[in-house]
């Protein structure tokens, strides 16, 4: 175990989906909370209606060739996702998920009482075959779906499941939650347009600033049909009355000042030598595993070869400074146990080079 | 009707318990957004631990005399009653309530599909054979108290009952929820201990800072039992992983440079004359009335002469310019039709004036 450790002392940490420090535009932030209540303090500082800072909300329409009403604000997307689950399903419904996906979205629909089933991923997206036997025979509510540098596997959907999504969606009636936080966050390669692009009625768009400003800000929204906006607002309202007003108005401001392509465009830069490391470190040390190569995000899905037991290579990893993730987590059925989650923005190249030497030499 | 408008042409709004615009230390805020934004911009921009930002748990533990680990931060204080409720009461659970109590805290229990019923309020507070009785007969979960200057009546519980329900509370084994955002803006007399100050560990206290700096900010807390807080705190990151950092340090600041209490110290100077103006109008124009003498906070409750038909009332007064709440929703069983809330701090003495002359020609 020394050997391991040699020439590194630090812990590791491969578990967190964070933005690094250096992320944070901490001084344009400053100027924008100055500015908006400046221009806006007796708005931002009150009680005000729970869909969120009017000029944000305006911001977010104009981006997405819709009105403000159908645009809800909140305090980050999870929380909408709690709120719109509520709207959209009842209680013992069906609902769909990628899988792997987001655990956080997985517990936030089974607290609402919601029957979670997932649709295997392959490399270009869901199993079409699994999510049309499962349309049919579960009859779900919605599909919950990151189709651009999903977490946690960075697969991006290809457009011809996208398009056969939104068919289905209209045949059977269901909803599309497309969550697509990391969208903007591509380091190579050609944008593939958003589901909600396709101008289907059944497709929300989730978004966040937390990957491309900051997450302790808290700022998340949702586009789509007025009416369930509408309804997940009233949530909102007897939930918390009023978002926290001051963190969307600086959103507002760094928007409205130009200052958030440019900002993209910076973490593009920070991120994208990263990825590659980690890419380039997992090819030299991890020769008998598969794993993702993801042409953006903040992470790359692992699947470790058969018969590795992923909770021993947990542990033993702790003892050689190395912090890795539960895959079951990310499973709507609890397996998972040969995934390996590796959020790769937070970390240096030395440490990715390092941390994925370490994995080598616990695996092999 | 064109005589009652004759010399106000404005809407006099006695619906919304909010503050002014001008109590809104707006530079100050700024200040202590770019300086807390220096010293911990790596924490408050970046995901963090649901139970909030620590220094501001550890100045509202020392406030209260206990650690961080009894404090638990959010997004204003009713979203804390959404999670706390959850931790302290199950489906189908009886909880005791004031009645009239605050409208939005029976909604989120019901949400929660908790059963609320109603203990009817006297001068002093709560009716304490009503209480007693249901205590037996109910065994509720809780009992939600708003002592000082209670949400929508003005009225304060006396020392007595305070110490009886901390007794019934130990006896009976159900907690008290005491939500006491108002208890700083005293405008005259003597201060009553707070319930949770028993040290019985059957209290939650629960304050925030939007009456006493920003409700736009939305910071609220509760203090309590380590093993709830932490329960909900469990909660709290499943629904928003992270509540708004920027706004807690905001606050934490904003309390550090001791501003805060003489921040409250100018509002009770701007709503003491308020209250005054609104006692001395309703002693003049609604003779046959009984309303409360509240010695703080925002709120009048106003008790109508029976056979007043307050939704022909309400009615007749937008006709005049004169908006007023239904008592209806702060009433456990729907009942109180003749209870009229009437929120004084965002009006001015004139608009106070006039508004209640029109209700008094209304009524008369």
């Amino acid at each position: 175990m020394e050997k391991i450790m040699n020439n590194e002392t630090n812990i590791i940490n491969f578990t967190r989906g964070v933005p690094p420090v250096d992320a944070f535009p901490t001084r344009q932030i400053q100027e924008c909370s100055t500015s908006v209540l400046d221009a806006y303090s007796s708005t931002i500082l009150q009680y005000r209606p729970s869909q969120g800072f009017i000029p944000l909300r305006e911001w977010i329409g104009e981006k997405y060739g819709v009105s403000t009403d159908n645009v809800l604000v909140s305090n980050g997307s999870l929380q909408i996702q709690v709120f719109l689950s509520a709207v959209l399903a009842q209680s013992g419904d069906v609902v769909l998920v990628e899988e792997p996906s987001y655990d956080r979205a997985i517990t936030a629909y089974r607290k609402n009482d919601l029957e979670v089933i997932g649709v295997p991923l392959e490399d270009d997206g869901f199993n079409l075959e699994v999510l049309e036997m499962l349309v049919v025979e579960k009859k779900p509510k919605f599909f919950y779906i990151i189709p651009d540098f999903q977490n946690p596997s960075g697969i991006v959907t290809s457009k011809a499941k996208r398009e056969s999504l939104v068919n289905l969606a209209e045949e059977y009636n269901f909803y599309i939650l497309e969550d697509n936080p990391y969208k903007e966050l591509r380091y190579w390669g050609e944008d593939i347009p958003s589901i909600y692009s396709s101008g289907s009625e059944k497709v929300f768009f989730f978004s966040s600033f937390s990957k491309v400003l900051s997450p302790g800000l808290r700022v998340g929204y949702v586009v789509g049909p007025v009416e369930a906006i509408k309804q997940a607002a009233k949530i909102a309202e007897d939930t918390y009355i009023t978002p926290s007003m001051l963190s969307q108005g600086i959103v507002y401001e760094f928007c409205r000042r130009g200052w958030l392509e440019p900002g993209i465009e910076r973490l593009r830069d920070l991120y994208r030598p990263k990825l590659v490391t980690l890419i380039s470190s997992l090819e030299e040390n991890l020769p008998e595993a598969r794993w993702t190569k993801p042409d953006g995000g903040f992470f790359v899905g692992v699947y470790l070869p058969q018969g590795i037991n992923m909770s021993d290579i947990r542990s033993r990893g702790l003892d050689v400074g190395l912090k890795l993730s539960d895959g079951a987590g990310f499973y709507a059925d609890g397996s998972g146990d040969s995934f390996l989650r590796l959020p790769f923005c937070a970390l240096s190249e030395n440490e990715i080079e390092e941390g994925i030497r370490r994995l080598g030499l616990l695996m092999g």
